[in-house]
């Protein structure tokens, strides 16, 4: 029976898939893993209660991204012989000027999407081949593409323009923001859970290996800290996040270095890795005694507080802040040096609700504060089963 | 008699001076400038009350500093024949990491100095061409350097770096922040006029052809919104502002941009004049009826919303924001449009006072709003004449 979904979410290295029930609110079956494509790849499974299915080495060198995907069919229909695919939804980082929702894909649709490569070479490329893949090992299935930049489409002008001149925005140079189908889970949680912190004005903090901030005006996008590409805004692991243009421009042209370097530089050795020269992980960060950990630390925390700051101009005001992402959902540390020093704007945190990381942890004060787990995957498998009809 | 203090702001194609008395708080006797060096040049000079002097065409291509500089100091002896200078106070932009105050000028610090042209090259090589056509010109002068990074060099950490690799902090690649010499003046102003005002945290906004806020502390500046060169920040004139570092690296490995051609764009054809496609000056733009000339300044004004925000954020509340600079100290509008979606912070404006132009243009809410005309000049004059000790 055809009665379950697909997800997939094809990175540059990694490929994350997830089986569905095919139901209005899909119930997870399956999520896996490949990670290290290309190196010594490996995949994972595990079941709808985290409890892992299976583990296998795919050798070094051994897979590429329908290498990667194959493997993780064959496990899927090891442990659900049963399972139909009926729907795939993928993770598309990019839909350009006009997708604020999720689109059936069609040749015509894969087309155009591809001439999007140039806005995110980075990721575009291999989200559309984790599409490709797909058609071909479910020829009969129904394709969805759901995209990272949909949800903030609808920004006011001047949250989607940039000082350039005029003929790059009518190009396509704009703030497309980026961590939409997070953003959009969240918002249909506070929508189920905090129907008055829906209904205002609130500033979602998506703090993962990737990190940026949505400022949510009930319940719809009117500003992100990403902007063109998935590097502006809040530094990341790797990720330099907000950086003066003439700092590009002087390591080019004063420094000698190629644009591709910067960019390699840019996009991988800086963040918290590179100021902190010991990891772009906040776990280990958080468990060193090294001051520029600290330094690392101090930075990142800062630079939310300051957007947050920014998302409140934006929104004229601020009723809540919401966390979610690895570092957002774990770090009680993060979370209360961000909160500290904002009681200018009637952020008061309860510490003890924070250390232990509870749903709410505002101490009641003018501006909610909470903790949701966010899920993409869900949000994808909620497309490719609301395509089904 | 050398009673007299002379200042000299060399820019890449302009050249300003002011004849100053030495006392401690000296008195304006001339101000002249010439423009469009290399150009049409031409050298206006008017007394301390803005009454013309004189004025003189200095022929198509006929003038390089050094010669609009004979042609203005040959004016101010005409009219000014018994003055004599005992110090010449230079403006240089950048200061690098160490001058946080004015330093006399040797062969030893002029070398320094020259060491930062790579950091400001658009600027820093016409400041030290002034600065040894002056020595040349005045060789028993005292020669001050007036830096526009000093006033930010105590900012802390968190707004002194970028989340670059750490390498690239040691090596200056910093926030040095700019338009130091006009918050200094301001800040002197808070001193003297709005003592509690200055004892409090203050967002100043310098907006003319080039723009930035400064987050003043007691005084002191804690943030700017300028990077490590004078693109960063608002949008100005015709400079682009904040920029995903991700726009910077697309024109140039998608659309084949050099970085010179780069450099051109977002110095000299973006911010306002990009954006309206009609020009760089806002009171023309005031004054159009096309959409785009109010689609400009609604970005121009809700980028300085947004980063008053931030200043919040880094300054942990507001308690006043001052304007200044040409368009700060002349546009109600913009004032106006800064300020009314601005109630969520506190900030109220008295309507009337605000198209009067009035010092004080709050409606006496939690924040102060003030109109202080800047007077860059007078700050290097101070600084020439507090070197003769």
């Amino acid at each position: 029976m055809t009665d379950h979904v697909l997800t997939l979410n094809a990175g540059s290295s990694s490929l994350k898939i997830g089986l569905f029930t095919a139901a209005a609110e899909p119930e997870v079956r399956a999520t896996g893993a490949v990670e290290r494509i290309g190196g010594a790849a490996a995949l994972t499974l595990e079941d709808g209660a985290g409890a892992t299915l299976g583990t296998r080495d795919l050798g070094e060198g051994g897979a590429d991204h329908a290498g990667a995907l194959d493997a993780a069919l064959a496990m899927l229909r090891e442990h659900f012989p049963e399972a139909g695919i009926a729907a795939v939804g993928h993770r598309v980082v990019h839909g350009g000027q006009d997708h604020d929702a999720p689109v059936r894909l069609d040749d015509a649709v894969l087309a155009r999407l591809a001439e999007l490569e140039p806005f995110a070479p980075l990721h575009q490329p291999h989200n559309l081949a984790g599409v490709r893949a797909a058609r071909a090992a479910f020829p009969e299935a129904v394709q969805v593409a759901c995209f990272d930049t949909a949800f903030h489409r609808h920004h006011p002008f001047v949250n989607d323009v940039f000082g350039l001149p005029r003929e790059l925005y009518d190009r396509g140079v704009r703030r497309y923001g980026f961590h939409g189908l997070s953003y959009d889970y969240i918002a249909g949680e506070l929508a189920r859970a905090h129907p008055a912190l829906h209904a205002g004005r609130v500033a979602v903090a998506h703090l993962g290996n990737g990190a940026s901030i949505c400022g949510m005006v009930q319940g719809r996008s009117v500003a992100s800290t990403m902007g063109f590409t998935a590097l502006d805004g809040l530094p990341m692991g790797t990720r330099v996040g907000q950086l003066d243009p003439g700092v590009v421009l002087h390591l080019i042209e004063q420094e000698g270095m190629s644009a591709a370097e910067v960019t390699g530089m840019l996009y991988k050795r800086s963040g918290l890795l590179g100021l902190s020269g010991i990891s772009n992980d906040m776990r280990t960060l958080e468990a060193s005694d090294d001051p520029r950990a600290d330094e690392a630390i101090a930075y990142f925390t800062f630079r939310i507080r300051r957007e947050i700051g920014a998302m409140a101009a934006a929104m004229e005001g601020l009723d809540g802040i919401v966390f979610t992402g690895g570092i957002g959902e774990n770090s009680a540390r993060v979370r209360r040096e961000v909160c500290a020093p904002m009681s200018w704007l009637g952020v008061a945190l309860d510490a003890a609700a924070n250390e232990a990381g509870a749903a709410r942890i505002d101490a009641g004060g003018d501006v909610g504060v909470l903790v949701i787990p966010t899920d993409e995957e869900r949000v994808i498998a909620r497309a490719a089963a609301a395509a089904l009809g």
